[in-house]
């Protein structure tokens, strides 16, 4: 069996740790397609947000308490750089983080994709899993802001980490997506999959940037797997981050209805077959789409295995 | 008063912390021209350990004991690199020192010329003397060696760091240098300047390829300023560094006498106009040159200024 799963980062993460662990219990193959919408340019260093979360938690290296960037981290980089007065330095670019961004930049400045890139990182880490950016191409998720009065476009970046996404928000564009071709092997693993899970990572910043790739999003909507995706609203909250924000943003209601009802179903030219809610939104009601009712918080990896092997069922 | 100084990284930095102290108290102005051979990119940083030397050194944070490099650095970035696997895994390098290198690449990578970046990094360090690369254009110090029983040419680096030095080593090379022209500022200063010291520094790794720039070699021998030279050997050994080494490869002899010969006299197409010795070498000929002997231990900042004294003398 072959699961494929499109996620963002940290959340998605977290999800990805029960499909593993799902997928090994029935001997089932697992590629994840990850978001490249927060990668970014600092200092001269390619940062990948969301490939690194993944990389991090599946390789048990992921900070449990921060939610983010490595465990042990250390900052000496970032303070040295403050030294100097360059910008930004808003940014949480860790010492351990900065040598996987050189090994990554340099790969990058010799020609390879990023896939390739990937593949060659997570040789150390072994994530028991596939990892493929959602593109190989430059992909970057803008924000349309008011800053101190003036409309401006930011790096979603700034806008996550040095903003909190307190400032006016207007617009989430996806700077490329429109020419972005799908990364190395997306297609194929697309193509050749039984299920393909949408993570519950946030739909606006995490999973919309993937499927802003038109040949993706094709691929996925008219492919001959069922789509079953994971609510990452629960009771009208987001499970982590700032979905709620960006969800009001753009008018789409805050609840596991909202959310399911802006991915649509695929009868009518949506992304959904099916739609895993927690048992606090049982009965929310997403026209055209199978939805069930199960525990979504991911306590540890076999509760989110089991809302794994209940979100397979549901794709039955 | 004019003072230029010709100077490698660590033995250099240290001389010219008495060039420094004395031209502090006569009030004259300094200009470091800082060797660039041992520049080099790894891991997509380019590293600049001779200006970084002088720039940490003067600047108060030089690691006093290991003699190269910040004091209270930390290695994480080194050690997460050979983690990945990635070579060159024998250099280095860093945090504190990765930031600098940071901060370089990206003006580097941004258009600026290195003389440009030496002065933005300076803006943090004050060094209280202008610090110029020798040159802006790419000049590397090669080594013919045998390693393995095979007839190589490596980067003075790898020779240098890797191998200390401990291969069978035919030449030095330096890379570039035939089209090399004087960095930015480097020949106003010495058309400028009142004298021009040579550092103690290894004379056929630091100071050579300083010296290799044609335009800048020129203006040095030609110029209107006294040349002053301070030996690098002290009873037949080095200060510090392997210029027993790198001399006995060239069939130089180690002493003051037979580094003082190398040099030569300005009036015969060599450097010199003077060279100071350790009064353990007194009595050390070096025909057409005007040596004197004083003492060239630089055990702290107040005696190098002595020994600075005693060369501005010797230009008189």
């Amino acid at each position: 069996m072959r699961i494929v799963v499109l996620t963002g980062g940290i959340g998605g993460a977290r999800f990805l740790l029960g499909v593993r662990e799902h997928a090994r219990a029935i001997g089932a193959d697992v590629t994840a397609v990850v978001n490249v919408g927060d990668d970014v340019r600092m200092h001269g260093l390619q940062i990948c947000p969301d490939l690194d979360s993944v990389m991090y938690t599946l390789g048990g290296a992921a900070d449990p308490d921060r939610g983010w960037g490595r465990v042990g981290e250390t900052w000496v980089v970032k303070e040295e750089l403050a030294k100097y007065g360059v910008e930004p330095s808003w940014f949480g670019l860790g010492d351990k983080d900065t040598a996987t961004h050189l090994v990554r930049t340099t790969m990058l400045n010799a020609g390879y994709p990023l896939s390739a890139v990937t593949a060659a990182l997570c040789e150390r880490w072994q994530p028991g899993i596939t990892l493929l950016p959602a593109t190989d191409d430059r992909l970057e998720t803008h924000v349309v802001v008011d800053v101190d009065g003036e409309r401006k476009v930011i790096h979603f970046q700034e806008w996550w980490v040095r903003h909190r996404g307190n400032v006016p928000t207007h617009n989430f564009v996806f700077r490329g997506a429109d020419v972005a071709k799908p990364g190395a092997g997306v297609l194929e693993a697309i193509g050749q999959a039984d299920v393909v899970l949408v993570a519950p990572s946030n739909p606006i910043v995490s999973i919309a940037p993937i499927l802003a790739v038109p040949a993706l999003r094709e691929a996925v909507a008219n492919g001959p797997a069922p789509v079953i995706g994971v609510s990452p609203i629960i009771g009208g909250s987001p499970v982590r981050g700032m979905a709620d924000k960006c969800l009001a943003t753009l008018d789409i209601e805050v609840s596991a209805a909202g959310v399911g009802r802006m991915y649509g179903p695929r009868a009518e030219g949506g992304l959904l077959d099916g739609w895993l809610v927690d048992t606090s939104d049982a009965g929310a009601e997403v026209p055209g789409v199978r939805t069930k009712a199960v525990p979504l918080w991911m306590k540890d990896e076999a509760l989110t295995a089991r809302m794994v092997a209940e979100a397979l069922e549901l794709a039955k």
